[in-house]
């Protein structure tokens, strides 16, 4: 596995800049976009040029710190720094780790004269922290599949997952795909069902993408199949993200994962969630009433984009011009349909006690 | 509600040739094909030029009647008809009222010796059958939305479907969309989320097309988006059609169908299915082991069509070329997640008490 130790999705440039892939060009074109100012962090962000929690996290710490490069260059006053954590603040109003990163970045700036060299030390820090996360994520979450490969005499194990939460959407290791990626390591055979995740397609474009640069055996399903594949035990294990999950255990994730959560109930399969706890947010217990879930652009639902036969990436309208439609981006899981959390110090049930006795700081 | 009285989705020429409308254009393009041989209607199921179960059999009876023209006129022996049953019934696995419709035809050319006159009348009869029996479902189906939009106090009732269980895959009428038609002659206030269906994209190519056209109230959302929408109390009343319902009341339907009645299920949402009762399949009890499922081209998955900025209909690529995909057209709903049947002759119970209740020669 290569590939992890030398490819990222963010990283800085010889001149300090930072640079990230565009993930909309994604599988068919592999562009890296160089982000000069925090507007073009906050822009990044917004219009999905990267995505996935911890990646919006990195991407916003970076963010801040090229506003304190600016705010320096450019000889600017304090207001420019708390408009710019305002604006990057307001990118995407679902992720929590957005908010946990700008957090930190914002207190070790409050306790240091040296503004860029800490900006810049703590993204960085935020970052390693991340990767390391990841990879404690997949070493938690392996025996889960070991134990399932054990039954299966040399079957493949079936994982079925939602959206991206892979490396695609962290810095590296990714979250539901780390577990993956070490048992491949150990020689497991594992093959994943790719949801498409309509409306962005996440699924599709960059799940499948990442899986196939890293060797993974999987197939691509309509998110309508996955239901069909549990009944028929096409479906040994479910594991997918969360961009914020509740004291409570309720899981707010890619519209679509409440479905395959009730679905794995229905059929007895496991659901996992895998996270880093930096998306747990203690704050709120109640996913459903208390997590405000964004309400996107329509023409994401109306619009597909893709590869013309030649070769034009382009995007094709599916319904009729005047059609109006609805783009709510995520739903909530109730906890009692999660099986357990993967989180880097292990894994616990989906409700408070479970969540306190692996990170007790957070009573 | 002119638009009943002229429009259908097949129908006979003045040369007593047979046009459809390739369904397959639309919501893009309004194309008439004219089906001079059997061959061409199986074409036309097969390649989903018709769809929908009603529609399915009205073409299989035409195509009957196309063979016993060709029979006639190219002075064949009886081995072609055969050969035409045969191939009309391979035509599409799953859709019951196929081979209702050709063991219809059957029957019929068994019990005379004027053919070619007797193919035509049945087939016709089938057909205006098939309109009577929609307009039926939805006199039994309009009470249920005028029950729940009593309670609604003047605001529309929110009705979730999946795929085309409209007039498209019916002749006139449709199935699920007769009671919501004849809703909205009353005066009833309606307002339709129109799941998209992939990968065929019945539902934002076909059911927004046709609600437009009858302008009842509808927003496109993706197949990912009902169960949120059912957690937040913005659905009263989900509908969907079959393709073959069991005598346990098992419903066959469009791969998806099974995760909505999951979240119905789940907040506690009425789910009803509207039938003509041809779709009954009395010889099975159990949906789930006996019914199979088509497995369809995996292109359908990784190409959706749709309309270029120029105008231009075109298929885009929306994974890594060398991506599998898996194609399951349909799933199985659980009798016990079904509220009701809806019938020409009445709502029932999905259980086989039920279904005798209303057709006791089922018996």
């Amino acid at each position: 596995m290569q590939i992890m130790n030398d490819f990222r999705t963010i990283w800085l440039t010889d001149d300090n800049y930072v640079e990230v892939i565009d993930q909309r060009k994604l599988p068919h074109q592999l562009e890296i976009i160089k982000l000069l100012t925090y507007k073009d962090a906050e822009f990044a962000i917004k219009n999905m040029t990267v995505r996935g929690a911890p990646l919006i996290g990195a991407t916003a710490a970076y963010g801040v710190y090229l506003a304190v490069r600016e705010l320096i260059e450019k000889e600017l006053d304090g207001t420019f720094l708390d408009q710019a954590f305002s604006d990057l603040r307001a990118s995407r109003p679902t992720a929590v780790n957005l908010f946990w990163a700008l957090d930190k970045m914002r207190e070790a700036l409050d306790q240091t004269s040296d503004f860029l060299s800490t900006a810049l030390e703590t993204a960085k820090q935020i970052v390693e922290e991340d990767i390391e996360t990841c990879r404690m994520i997949g070493v938690h979450g392996l025996p889960l599949i070991e134990e399932i490969a054990r039954k299966k005499n040399g079957n493949p194990v079936n994982i079925l997952t939602h959206c991206n939460a892979g490396m695609l959407g962290c810095i590296q290791w990714g979250t539901i795909t780390s577990p993956i990626y070490q048992a491949k390591l150990k020689g497991i055979d594992v093959h994943v069902w790719v949801d498409e995740t309509r409306p962005r397609n996440q699924g599709s474009n960059l799940t499948a993408y990442e899986l196939a640069r890293h060797n993974i055996s999987h197939t691509l399903i309509v998110d309508n199949a996955g239901g069909h594949l549990m009944q028929h035990g096409m479906v040994d294990l479910v594991i997918v993200g969360t961009d914020r999950t509740t004291r409570n255990g309720d899981v707010a994730n890619k519209i679509g994962t409440y479905l395959k959560a009730l679905a794995a109930y229905d059929n007895q399969i496991p659901f996992y969630v895998a996270l880093p706890s930096t998306t747990l947010d203690m704050s709120i217990r109640d996913g459903l009433t208390e997590i405000p879930i964004e309400e996107r652009d329509q023409n994401e639902v109306k619009y597909i984009t893709g590869k013309r036969s030649d070769g034009e990436i382009d995007s094709v309208l599916i319904c009729p011009e005047t059609t109006s439609a609805s783009n709510y981006g995520f739903d909530v899981t109730p906890a009692k349909y999660v099986t357990g959390l993967i989180t880097e110090r292990g894994i616990c049930p989906a409700n408070e006690h479970g969540i306190l006795t692996l990170f007790p700081e957070y009573k």
